[in-house]
């Protein structure tokens, strides 16, 4: 499914909101660019795309993502190297996973190009927004969604394909304590857990302000039949490291397949360091935490980069975990960004250049 | 959690779409009302309720409701008896299973009067799209959504409430061929199955789609595990019928708590019916139609009402449904809507008069 895109038309702003953007002051996805991608599916294919200022959308009531929550959603990242040139990386891994999720979601899949199109011309038109502080980036949201009408619980015949972009400091301030949950699951077998679908994440919000009351920033999700296995948290992919061994599950129908995570398992490999991709039981943790040979939990993602874990709850007990001097958060944190802001060699290929 | 519904409102439409709409021939949810109930959540309350023409909402692209699924709705009818006279059907069941899908998606409850009061608001004012024809009713959406806006996963912190109104013919057109699904899930223990979650349902469309392919309207989800029970349909609750006992499975986790369901369960008793309220093993169903002891099975929603199936699949399987002559679907789609179109006594007190 391939289609030759035409010039992408940009209507731009009259006036930029540049310049009451306060960089040095970034929170995370809370003030948006001057413009918007915005591509629309219907009779049958996809339409003419364009660049607009970003603003409101107009829906009508029985649009069916106010009623069945379809959608599915990529994030990604623009960073500023100190020569003020701009990267993404690896946007071609976030391109086929919005096509995976459509494909579960029964939305419509995106023409080659359209994605990658899309992104350069938003870019292009927006490249100012991307920050050069350190630590910083321009957070990108492309999204589809269900802009078809009716109350018969069915697919839409309308979507709407959107690539907004946030100028964004970190995910998390702070350190970052999780709980382990036994109650309350994020996804099933057969199910959606694998896709970056809109439904999945807001499943997590009730569950995640419980665990916040006890003092958590994040749940690390179980499996769903016996809670025995430690799949993943809300927005990232979850890394143990016990002794010297690096260890995360394998993906599944349950987890999202984290392009951090891949990364992360690639370059530990390049490396020489142990890696282990099974399923982890809970037990196997609490027991390597109570023996010592706990050393590390992070967390992987494109928000959240690499998150060391402090502390874990289980079952009303708080497991510490240490700050080692090796640690292997950092050095792939380093590695990654140091990629991502083109510092270091780029031995795999995943900085892709922004003109 | 109580408040004083002040007047709410009114702001009418110029001119009634009313005349253009063709009242014999009507589909299910695709023709909506003069105007729609709407209430905003923010700054921590629910504010002034008002009853305006239906037409387009304007959301920024940033509103969660597009990102991360956070919505919820009900699903109920208003009917028209002979007399001209128009009634609910047990619309508190609706209230209070709204608050109870909107408390596990961190959606703020609304407070007591808000979801009665804008019913009848907006019933009053589209009083006349109350389908007379036998059959058809006016299909009534309460949602509400995420409006608030943000690109982290979290909580929104504003949200918009809407009833909004469809006068609708029947929600399936002829026989009901059901697929027995092993392969795919709805729901997790520990999820969000048993609220009236969008995502629960985008999350069906593509095996539905990937059923309707071989022929089936609808398919039948079974326990994620180890697709071993029988649990429920896209929009209904189902009921089997082995000798003359019938069977449904107990709501959980992972089941929605149907009105139409424990409506039907509350007459079988009611009439000594034998009825048995437990895990119905798919096993047993495919044993039971091989040895004849399978008389029925049909589904039960406010949408589908009582809708008998004609047959079922079950791994490459096709099984022919009987169609008894004492049907128990028959016979309680008469006595439900026999109730709904006030042409029988209303022994439960289901009944609700609309003015
Ligand atoms: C559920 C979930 N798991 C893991 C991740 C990490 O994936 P990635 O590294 O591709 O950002 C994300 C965020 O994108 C996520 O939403
Ligand atoms: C998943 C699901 N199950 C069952 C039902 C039936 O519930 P009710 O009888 O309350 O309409 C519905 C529809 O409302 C539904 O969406």
């Amino acid at each position: 499914m391939s289609i030759t895109i035409n010039e992408i038309p940009v209507k731009r702003v009259d006036k930029s909101r540049l310049p009451e953007v306060d960089f040095d002051n970034l929170a995370f996805g809370s003030v948006f660019t001057d413009h918007m991608f915005r591509c629309t599916y219907r009779e049958g294919r996809w339409q003419q795309a364009e660049v607009v200022p970003y603003g409101p959308l107009t829906l009508d009531p029985a649009s069916k993502i106010f009623h069945y929550g379809q959608s599915v959603f990529e994030g990604m990242k623009a960073y500023r190297d100190s020569d003020g040139k701009a990267w993404l990386f690896r946007p071609e891994e976030n391109q086929r996973r919005l096509n995976i999720s459509a494909s579960r979601m029964a939305i419509p899949e995106l023409p080659d190009g359209l994605f990658m199109e899309g992104l350069k011309a938003l870019l292009e038109v927006d490249r100012d927004w991307i920050p050069g502080q350190s630590g910083s980036s321009l957070y990108i949201r492309p999204f589809i969604f269900a802009s078809g009408t009716g109350f018969h619980a069915s697919p839409a015949d309308a979507f709407t394909f959107i690539i907004a972009c946030a100028p964004s400091g970190s995910y998390f301030s702070g350190k970052v304590s999780v709980k382990i949950e036994e109650a309350y699951s994020r996804a099933a077998d057969g199910g959606t857990g694998f896709a970056k679908a809109g439904g999945n994440y807001a499943g997590q919000f009730y569950p995640t302000q419980l665990a916040a009351r006890d003092g958590f920033q994040q749940v690390i999700w179980t499996d769903d039949h016996r809670h025995e296995y430690i799949e993943e948290a809300g927005a990232m992919n979850i890394f143990v490291r016990i002794g010297d061994t690096l260890m995360t599950a394998p993906t599944s129908d349950r987890i999202l397949d984290g392009i951090t995570r891949k990364s992360i398992l690639q370059l530990a490999e390049s490396e020489g360091i142990p890696v282990e991709v099974r399923k982890i039981r809970v037990a196997e943790v609490v027991e390597a935490s109570k023996n010592g040979s706990l050393r590390e939990m992070f967390g992987a993602g494109t928000a959240a980069v690499v998150s060391p874990i402090s502390s874990f709850g289980y079952r009303d007990e708080l497991f510490e975990l240490p700050e080692p001097e090796d640690s292997y958060a950092a050095h792939f944190k380093k590695r990654i960004t140091d990629i991502q802001y083109n510092r270091a060699e780029d031995p795999f290929g995943w900085r892709y250049p922004l003109g």
